[in-house]
């Protein structure tokens, strides 16, 4: 009898598709292609030097090096999590470190909250537009989506207190430098957050995955160190996602979790069931990186990535159209292009490639409901300043085109 | 308002249980304890100056070094994938580089095949004892167990069938030097068990994490390799889940599933929505290694495993009471205790670390049915031969002493 694996793969694994951005990415991969695709670091900024000599130290050490291929526990090497926990710390949110769960990536930090918080029937808020690769993640447990517009300063507030009125008691937000718009929440609406869902018993998962990639002085605190928690680091509504991907190298595979301690349990549970452990070597040489390389390595980082947004500003500044707008983000890798109404960026992207060398991911894929045909997302990580200026002038000599058509 | 952590958890989740092994195993890793109980590698058999080697070629090469820093397809490094395509089809399962997804562990595939195939209302079929991380894997999707029992060839072809026959899909299967007990199918066990899966259109999962480590003679050919094709990788009704945690180093979290296309695309796409990818440096790495180190690596494995398992099984024959009756396993890690009726494990175990200095893990928790109270699993690959034969003198004589308190 052939097997019908229709029949035998369940609904939640159904619910899955394809990312558009993965199947974009191979076209944009090709090297005559410009492309502002991409969500990933400039590998130029990978400290390769200091990984050699990380895991040198760590091979050469005979009781280290065997420790660091052997198994270890669910939670996370503890030395590692007191480095997170001091980091948070010093950034005004005081954890304890069983308040931390080290998981593979922040992706994994999402679908590990998916899978606590979310089913059938749940319903989660998200921003519009949101991080894909969060909607993602959750979408295995298919959770009902309530989508809250976004204006200069963050969340709508009254659509999110009206999702809490309505008994969403999850909401995603991504408070700094988002992808994919690159943009923060003011203080004051970062507060005006916390207290509704604190009148409502609503849980805020907060990603902070670019965070540290901040370009224009001081960073403003996260909800987690805004949370009132009194001392304790187990009460408090937020819990926060972090990642070594865009500040160390994104294949660690190191991110991590920070949540009142009845959240890290059943993560813990859920870690062990679902895959043992992160990687402990990678744990170890993430650990001796960023106590070698923090924080003048983040400084790096941003002194390379501001240079790289400038010259995209500056190039949008002097190259697009009217009737084109964008957003001016103060840290991460991206700008949020929104075009006339009728512009498509779904055609234009297709004649981008074609006709202008270019790739940018269209904004479609970004909102819960579909909405944003004329947007677009734009990275300014990987390519260089001269192909970035060129790239932005030959892409709005195309929309000034595709424009004057209609 | 304070959070209902408990109204906000999903069913799902509240599913988990804490691990007996892992709660025993902070005791047994007191160095006054001889332990049995862990299922680890042996870390003195790791081979580090190789690992040592292959990071610091990896890390002083400058393209090979960044790439392996870098994001990676969900797929697994494709080099990686055909390394372990070349390998099956040495043992005979002839299947592409398609057929293949790299996953965190063995343990990960567990996870995301529960994903794929079970949820709340279905079924599937454990052997009587089985792996508990299997359980603990698939508990997430709170299928229903049926347990089918083992005699010395395998499991009973009858109790197989009844469970296909009643509308069971999907049985999960470990043919090759068993944890926990240490058992092999004969060859007709194998071919009986393929023959009513295919009669039934049922799914095989087959986990082959020890299968390399085999210490008598000829392995036998695994169901993979047995599982009629005719020619298409893509037809077939066995899923096989690999790793290099027992050959390589389990730190490196590098395990693989190999099934038909209409699987791995599936599983593709839950890796991405998951946790993007397995780490690209350990992918990396693993590989190198392999290349480097195998099969004379796996033979020096075998060489060491072997004779502490002939000493254990020595000193089993040595000092054993009658009605104490043990597996003899041509390979892999584990020895399978069955003691007499009126003994229970657990109990045991709490005199034995008192008394005797010695651990192993009761049996109770390999059964989906919660029988076997008087068993109990004991690995010997972690501890020194002369601590294993001191070790089990004294467990022996502990049993002799309950025994005959009765």
């Amino acid at each position: 009898m052939t097997l019908q694996w229709n029949d035998l793969i369940v609904r939640d694994a159904r619910a899955l598709t394809a990312s558009e951005i993965r199947d974009l990415l191979k076209v944009a991969e090709r090297p005559e292609i410009t492309s502002f695709a991409g969500g990933v670091p400039d590998p130029a900024l990978f400290p390769l030097d200091d990984f050699n000599t990380v895991y040198q130290d760590l091979m050469a050490d005979d009781a280290a090096g065997r420790r660091s291929l052997q198994y270890s526990i669910s939670e996370g090497l503890p030395a590692l999590r007191q480095w997170i926990a001091d980091d948070l710390a010093a950034s005004g949110a005081k954890r304890d470190i069983d308040n931390i769960l080290i998981t593979c990536g922040a992706q994994q930090g999402l679908d590990m909250l998916g899978r606590l918080l979310l089913e059938s029937g749940r319903e989660i808020v998200v921003e519009k537009p949101t991080y894909l690769g969060a909607m993602q993640a959750f979408s295995m447990r298919r959770p009902d989506y309530v989508g809250v517009d976004m204006d200069a300063d963050g969340p709508v507030i009254e659509q999110l207190e009206a999702a809490f009125a309505k008994g969403t008691r999850v909401a995603y937000l991504a408070p700094d430098f988002q992808n994919p718009t690159g943009r923060s929440y003011s203080l004051e609406r970062r507060l005006a957050v916390l207290e509704v869902a604190r009148n409502y018993g609503a849980v805020i998962l907060e990603d902070a995955a670019y965070c540290k990639l901040s370009y224009d002085g001081t960073q403003l605190p996260s909800l987690l160190a805004l949370d009132e928690t009194q001392g304790d680091p187990n009460a408090g509504c937020v819990i926060q996602l972090g990642t070594f991907s865009k500040t160390l190298a994104p294949a660690l595979r190191i991110g991590w979790v920070t949540a009142p301690r009845p959240v890290i349990e059943r993560l813990v549970l859920m870690k062990q069931a679902g895959d043992l452990h992160v990687s402990t070597v990678n744990q170890e040489a993430a650990l001796r990186a960023a106590r070698r390389l923090f924080p003048g390595h983040i400084e790096g980082l941003r002194d390379a990535y501001r240079h790289k947004r400038d010259t995209m500003l500056k190039a949008l500044d002097d190259f697009m159209p009217e009737g084109v707008s964008y957003t001016r983000p103060e840290g991460g890798m991206f700008i949020w292009l929104t075009l006339p109404d009728h512009i498509d960026s779904r055609k234009l992207l297709e004649v981008a490639l074609d006709d202008a060398k270019v790739a940018f991911v269209p904004g479609q894929a970004f909102f819960c409901d579909h909405s944003g045909s004329n947007t677009a997302r734009l990275s300014f990580a990987t390519e260089k300043p001269e192909r970035i200026r060129s790239g932005i002038e030959r892409l709005a000599a195309l929309i000034k085109r595709v424009h004057n058509q209609y």
